[in-house]
């Protein structure tokens, strides 16, 4: 990636100036009233822009640190998952206003609101989602590839969803969560690796790594009631959609701790689960967050979730991996996909428990419909076009670490010994280039033996 | 744990949803006014739910990332500080909501705004305060259980000082914090192991948990003016309680710095008393955080809390253990339990120095006593059920050791030697279960010696 | 510092509280308007406290972690890092609220609002951006008297910049960034130690250091726009400065990245250009975050600092170090020396364009102009006062190293030989007093060589 990642990256920058040069304007200043009595008024957002700036930062929060920590939990690939997930997260709010934008403006200029910023936020989580999917087996050039053409697909979907079939979807179960995991595997099956099957050395998490991913496990879950409500209506709806997720998530909670020790050996907890199961209730809720009226059917909503996550991370990913060829890094299909499912369903029963209409739960259908189906195809023809060996994606021994694209120094034990056999080594830090410390391995391989670790008689 | 936990997990979530179904509601839209004159009538709460929003969330943040990580200084039991606190608060988060509920609606159905979403999350901070005094030494299944009985006793007393005393504790310096300490104090005082009476080697922490440590410290320090105003009467109430928080805290901090280089050897600081002191002047002001109306008021009561709780550091919690057999694993005596109780003493002189009004004096006195003497009572039968050999306690030697309940391996170094003596060995990583790391650790005891890494002569 | 250090925070706290009292009030009842209608009047900002609150809360964030953890990237100076940013931050926004309030009220008692509070937060700011120049080479005794030396001078040019020459820099790119920025370069010239010219070996990151300093990046990046707009006019202004400033970091990102890949050999990213230089489109458009009107000026801004940034870390920061002999640890100068420098002049640029307001130019100019000035003269006297050995300045083996003035255990591996050759060890962790660790060493320097290190043929 010597010259074709800076080459593309400030291409893609000039872009999105001359795009925003073209399009974008702010707004004006008749727009701000001058009388306080209109303050609240929820017609003119515009005046209501430090009442929304809150949730939107609460969002900003997700995107920027959640997601990109949430990541972190691999031993070698920290860098590039909080890192990789920054760049796309900047390029992707630049590229989702100018494509959010001019769909609806119908290619006229337009004005930027907090609520469009948090419109372009929620857009780069569709790729940021997509990105866990992939995560350790692309390249930071494929990534700004599959950004430019996810959100494309995506504002496009998104536009079918609320325009054209007027469906419901105020925490983006299906427009964002399910659509970023379809798609996501749709990429990581045409970009399948063999030879990965079984696994790589690389794809383990250490007990640090752990403990930096459940950062961004803690600040998704707790802003996620932001995240369904931001673009909401003031009052009742907003209220609502901000109660129902804050009971969903409470009760994926425990169902997900349940499940996550019903399934280990030995009743343990399993960290893959506590950090993202535990978050499928703020996606399934999300679709019928300012539906549901009454807190306890948020509650088996979340409960549900809840469980089915940890059933899919303990069967289906393996299942995808072995059978469906289809190795997904992060298992974004158990916490964006299914959920996202479930959201979308959840909002069909809704209706037809609330007004029984017909007309309405179709719509909600063809919405599910239209989010799955566009992702899954937009993802097999990004896939395809990541395929093409000009990404510089990283070598199969290469995957899940971060010193391909990033300057990092692995510690290893630098030591002197005593001469007396039965005395204690001398040892601190040294730092040795990627190379070295693989020779090193495979060195140890070729005369290492696990079993001389277990102590001599 | 092999299935009570997740039965018994499974079993509270299903009878918090059955709770909701018949006791909770959500505000009907006739609450929600039409007018934007009464926006801000502190009278209808439900109005000014998007500025009461971003105090919820800074609490949020305080409840599931500050108290979480502040307990992740344990070098072998992050896992369990972060995943157990997440747990604890989500389940009394609903049970908070029931209890308080019923208990001001006297039985009848209740409507939720979100001062009552703020008061949930209160409620599970007094037993993530008490899950502080027994953090490594409890399984989780005591925990779920500590969450159901303390939250009970919580909202009796919390109703007692509030309803029945009318006293005033707008930060809750004696409802959660004094509360949570002493009733955690109580708990632990019960399940007191002798054997460890000498310290356990897992019971200390390494450089980096002391920074993730740190990241609950910060983010608990940064909100708390949000905790100590959330629920306070919109206007001067809640204006003079965020900053006389703010000056309190940033007076804490100063004079805990002084005190551990006071303290310590050779004048250095210690991780501990910065990790926790610092935060005591958060505490210490929280009853009178809106009545001072002088910030100078603040910054003595904040710079008291912060010298207090070091000494309590350095000299009561040895003193307990020993002494007392009370053991504090994080040392909540000196964050919770002494502030606590300054902050009870301190109200009771502001009132005196204000007002003189003997019988609001009597109230607080009576409020404080009420909330020390049923922690003490409600810890003391607790810790006795959490006696009774049902509930997987830890042995002594798996305390403070997450590979217990959760699905950790450890690294072990794996080298191969060179056959020459005097060369470098290569090196690299080797997770293996806790067992074998177990049995190494013991064989090193037998043959080892620690003189041998002074380098001979 | 067995008693100076803790001497000298009491006294300084004291001080402190004795201001207050003479100084400094709450607002009036009366402030706190009684009719609803007048709620969002943005003349009287005290009605406002909550619209302000969330806008505090952010740039309380990001002074209290994100400047904390920004500095953790270094392997052995991470409790220093967070922990002496707390410390001079809590006695900065004490000192900082008397000095501006002094100036502005020329002596009179004077009240406080939230506002108010948020420019506290902003005066420590200016000493954390210094603290990163002399990182690692200085004694906490040195920043105390750094904090109330340096605050005193930014408050002096801040109402020179504002009350007298009526200057606009709404962001603070001139008088905090700028300002900190060269005072910190010209203290760290005074205190240049020729002997670290070549390195040490402890000023170096290591994997997990660079991670918990990306958790500073991410909360300073996520939460920059308020840190822009928190102190603007409500309304047009201040939507502007938010919305500036989100695309201005998002430009920013994307050509840092570009340039970052461009200068690393082979194409790599570089993690010290990934924490620091995505933050300079921040700082750029601060001055002219609420002129610029149409947000691609924005972009523009914040595409040229970030690559300008990366420039810097690359080539000037070493010339800095062998040629000027000003040793700038975190390399402040490039993320908020030469972004502030661009932001002043981006104003200068702005108003020509706009208005061609001669005047209004010369008045921007005179506010860079007094910013560096007043920065230079200031941190060259305070770096004078600061050599005077009397303050407990660490040895130059002893830089960026926690140990000297905090308690911390190295950990070291303990283990036992098995007796026969090509067996594996028994390892387990030790905790060694710095000094032995220091001992072993310089023992191993005087035996070991790293070219052992190659396997051998």
């Amino acid at each position: 990636m010597r010259f074709t990642f800076p080459l593309m990256a400030i291409g893609l920058e000039v872009a999105m100036i001359v795009l925003f040069g073209l399009f974008v304007q702010y707004e004006t200043d008749q727009n701000f009233s001058q009388q306080p009595n209109s303050t609240k008024s929820p017609t003119v957002d515009v005046d209501r822009y430090l009442d929304l700036y809150p949730l939107f930062q609460d969002v900003h929060v997700m995107v920027f640190a959640g997601f990109g920590f949430l990541m972190t939990f691999l031993r070698k690939y920290g860098f590039s998952s909080v890192g990789i997930n920054l760049l796309i997260a900047a390029l992707g709010l630049q590229w989702g206003t100018i494509a959010q934008g001019i769909l609806q403006s119908h290619g006229e200029k337009f004005h930027i609101e907090i609520k469009d910023m948090i419109n372009a936020d929620f857009s780069t989580a569709t790729v940021l989602i997509s990105f866990g999917a992939v995560l350790g087996k692309t390249s930071p050039i494929q990534m700004l590839t599959m950004t430019i053409l996810e959100i494309a697909v995506f504002a496009v979907n998104e536009y079918l969803v609320v325009e054209i079939f007027g469906a419901s979807d105020i925490g983006a179960s299906m427009t964002i969560h399910a659509f970023g995991a379809y798609f996501g595997l749709a990429v990581a099956g045409v970009l399948y690796r063999s030879s990965l099957k079984e696994g790589h050395r690389n794809e383990e998490s250490v007990y640090h790594s752990d403990l930096f991913a459940m950062i961004g496990t803690l600040f998704l879950w707790i802003f996620w009631p932001s995240f369904n409500s931001a673009i909401a209506n003031a009052g009742k709806n907003q209220y609502m959609a901000i109660v129902n997720t804050y009971f969903s998530l409470a009760a994926c909670v425990v169902t997900a701790y349940a499940c996550s020790s019903l399934l280990e050996s030995r009743g343990k907890l399993h960290m893959v689960h506590i950090q993202n199961a535990t978050l499928a209730g703020g996606v399934a809720i999300g679709t019928s967050a300012d539906m549901a009226n009454t807190p306890y059917y948020a509650m088996i909503i979340g409960s549900i979730a809840g469980m089915v996550s940890v059933f899919g991370f303990k069967f289906l990913t393996p299942f995808f991996t072995t059978k469906l060829r289809i190795h997904d890094t992060c298992g974004v299909h158990n916490l964006h996909g299914l959920p996202g499912v479930i959201g979308g369903l959840a909002s069909i029963v809704f209706i037809a428990l609330e007004t029984a209409d017909r007309s309405a739960m179709a719509m909600q259908a063809a919405a599910l419909g239209s989010s799955i189906g566009t992702a899954l195809v937009g993802g097999l023809v990004t896939g395809l076009i990541l395929k093409i060996p000009i990404w510089g994606q990283p070598a199969d021994q290469d995957c899940y670490d971060d010193s391909v694209y990033w300057e990092v120094l692995y510690s290893v034990l630098r030591m002197y010994m005593m001469t007396t056999p039965g005395k204690v080594l001398l040892t601190s830090c040294l730092d040795v280039p990627r190379r070295t410390e693989l020779d090193m391995f495979s060195r140890f391989h070729e005369h290492g033996n696990h079993n001389q670790l277990e102590p001599e008689a």
